[in-house]
């Protein structure tokens, strides 16, 4: 397929910007966006901070992207508000979206007579939608994807291949669900009875509100009972792991391989960084921050940034850090220490 | 399909427990389980602590499920003397399990004719099972699974959606293997030849028993020779990876993002927190307790409690924990000493 | 499928080496691989450390690689110069390879008309090629793997079951995918735009070079804009995150449950552990080691060792952990110092 190519003009109008060069340079064909290290007269770049300034000179990009101050009158800028807009702009304008299936329902596909689906929406090769699945408008199931019993996926929802949703889960409109996101197993629950792992049936569901979008292989699992539920507009990445009864609010965003136990909360708009994870039952307030790696076992108050293993506060953490790395100077201080209050014992023994 | 209900009674029977109310409140209608601060009047609800009594008088609940001395004389309490036991037995009454494909084989299923399945079994649209496989009564292999050549699997076991086998692993009676696991690829084994990273073939297998139950997007790889095996009725959660040649013993509970390198042997009973890790060749003892997020570098005896990185008791490394905590006013002090110290010395000097 | 089985003298051809014992003994057939303490007569062992030594006079093995000193004139050693490289070969011998799809495409396959496929390859059932995908000689495809729009695999490669490859991403030759890994899909970067988070196309593919293999359910994203890279030779175990845009050089060799953001660099040769962790945009010198569970927050230099979190050099955070754990005496000793430094003050003030 071919690669989208576009004038100068024509990607500074996308982002609205405004074109500070002369004509010849305004009609330069563009087929990419490259970093400013790495860019070459036939692609779009942008400068995000004053510390790449010294870069610009020499940069060869058709046209470089930013605000009129960093672009300090650059012969081939384009001047804008919202620079990082801007870049997602002209990401949007070159983005070739992945192919989806076919309207209608592809023939290998196995969809049973009690499924409801809209005839806008796209049934992909060997996908299956159990009894009693309501697909909605402009939904996209792409090849392989199993839909359990009872669950419905909002209008204009994307699931990528071999996304498997458990029954009665409950899919809202907009969202993105990548490759391999298992959605509604049965949370992980046991107790010991007659000398065996007894396992606590899950008798809820999975809740994704709109425009929520979850990374290739993330696991959310179904309620014990009542809903396992993520909030509208939240962002999980990929190898994420959301517990039974986790509650995420609106627009968290959670980064890769971060965990979540039993019955964690999260707020509005927490971040949680990569691989951090929280023990059953916390609850953390809105807009938290989670360090990467972090391990939480208290509750956290709304707008706390935490970090560290049993987490604290970021400077708490950051202080601690500081003195542990400096701990063989006391050591060495005490043993001094030690040794002048010896003297000094002794001169006054002597005495 | 419609939600399970029940009277009151009927789930104090269902729980072996007894009904402390009227008439009335016996053959009210429950739809569901909720706890005690979410309950409504058609909901079962349930008290684990008696630091929840406070919340007792005003729930809404049907029936509460408790000890006598925890429901106090509750007006609509379900005596019971095991609460875990009650609650999963209500669990149960309600659940309802994931639809499996019909009995037989879907035509869409790609089945080698040597491969032996029983008339019970069931195989779902789009499964595949390769040559030599044997799969046994009342086996349910849902949509998309891959099982391959001379693979067993056992009676009554559950294969969720998109699970694959590779060849010749062995799967035990009753087991559970959530929706994405993989189970028996190639050990992580490598080593420098003639300038390249050269493959240890792995002729090993994966030996899964009876009542193991594994969850979603986990992995199980296979021995580099000699099987990796899990013991019988060992629980484990989401995204855990274990590595070739391990050898996890029978009742442990593995939580999620846990990770084990290749020949760790873990005993009986072994409870392992989430993103927990642990070096290659590591033994852990029967019933040793593993916190979240540890990283386990050393052999730990049976029955013991570790955490940390690199992990040791719970009690040292939280005594640890407090001590770097308090670094900052052990600096102040060491100063403050040096100071006296100082002027101890001056006085001496002096005289 | 039969065990395959070989006699003695036939390992010992296999791995270049020389048996050392008696015809009889050259001539007894074995049927697998173990280590010492598991060995039976059937079966082939080998001694890599001295430290084993004692075990070797009872190993019932039927024979027993090793290096000439190691093996001590066993009466039934195999005696070769690199026995990582003897045991390789062994197990080479005894390998029986993954059933692959038979030549050519799977009736239940969905091939578009457009893709180019060699004649050698091999498409198992279920498998997806979506339109311009070129699929080289010898590939093979398992089940239910799901290859994009205009994607390039190449010759000899392995996808197994249930990969899924999104769009325009190029696997080299010789490449091994286990089942489950998911490549290329959206980078995870999202910023705040009128209250919601808006997405950040991902214009960009996925390159994986010659010779990479990457474990189960392990999942490499696409770049925001230009390619994100896996470098030849370099082998990445299961459920590891590589995100958007990283760079891998060559023959890195990545433990399980890794996890590289955005834009990370790791030049050739690194060598990362387990749950380990890098924030975005870092850089990682050539050969450096990283320890598992680090979390690496600055740039590493070409043959560093470094371990933690925040990560330092191995050396500096041992020192700092054996410290730590010190530090109940050091609170003790200063406590004894504060005690004499006011003994002295008061003596002092006495005089």
């Amino acid at each position: 397929m071919a690669t989208p190519q576009f004038t100068v003009a024509q990607i500074a109008h996308a982002c609205a910007g405004r074109f500070v060069g002369d004509a010849k340079s305004a009609n330069a064909v563009v087929t990419g966006v490259a970093a400013l290290h790495d860019a070459r007269p036939d692609t779009i770049s942008w400068i995000a901070d004053v510390k790449h300034a010294k870069h610009l000179a020499e940069c060869p990009a058709a046209a470089i992207i930013g605000t009129e101050t960093l672009l300090a009158g650059h012969p081939r800028g384009i001047v804008v508000t919202n620079p990082d807009a801007a870049i997602a702009d002209v990401l949007d304008k070159f983005e070739i979206p992945a192919e989806p299936p076919p309207p209608g329902k592809h023939p290998t596909a196995v969809i049973h007579d009690s499924a409801s689906i809209a005839p806008t929406a796209r049934i992909g090769a060997h996908a299956i939608v159990h009894a009693g699945a309501t697909i909605a408008e402009n939904a996209v199931i792409h090849e392989g994807v199993s839909i359990g019993r009872d669950v419905s996926i909002g209008a204009g929802t994307v699931l990528y291949d071999r996304v498997v949703i458990y029954d009665r889960c409950r899919i809202g409109d907009r969202v993105i669900l990548h490759a391999g996101a298992v959605i509604g197993a049965d949370g992980f629950g046991f107790f010991f009875q007659n000398n065996r792992l007894r396992k606590f049936s899950h008798i809820g569901t999975v809740i994704i509100e709109n425009d929520v979008e979850i990374g290739p292989n993330s696991v959310v699992d179904r309620g014990k009972f009542g809903p396992t539920r993520i909030g509208q507009g939240t962002k999980i990445d990929a190898l994420v792991m959301i517990g039974h009864n986790v509650q995420i609010g609106p627009l968290c965003v959670l980064a890769g391989q971060a965990g979540l136990s039993g019955s964690v909360k999260l707020g509005a708009g927490v971040a949680m960084g990569g691989q951090a994870g929280i023990v059953p039952g916390i609850t953390i307030g809105d807009r938290a921050r989670i360090a990467a790696q972090s391990g939480i076992t208290k509750d956290v108050a709304a707008g706390d940034a935490i970090q560290g293993t049993p987490a604290q506060t970021i400077k708490t953490e950051m202080r601690n850090v500081v003195l542990v790395r400096k701990l063989h100077k006391l050591y060495d201080e005490v043993a001094e220490l030690t040794r002048r209050v010896k003297e000094l014992e002794a001169s006054a023994n002597h005495r």
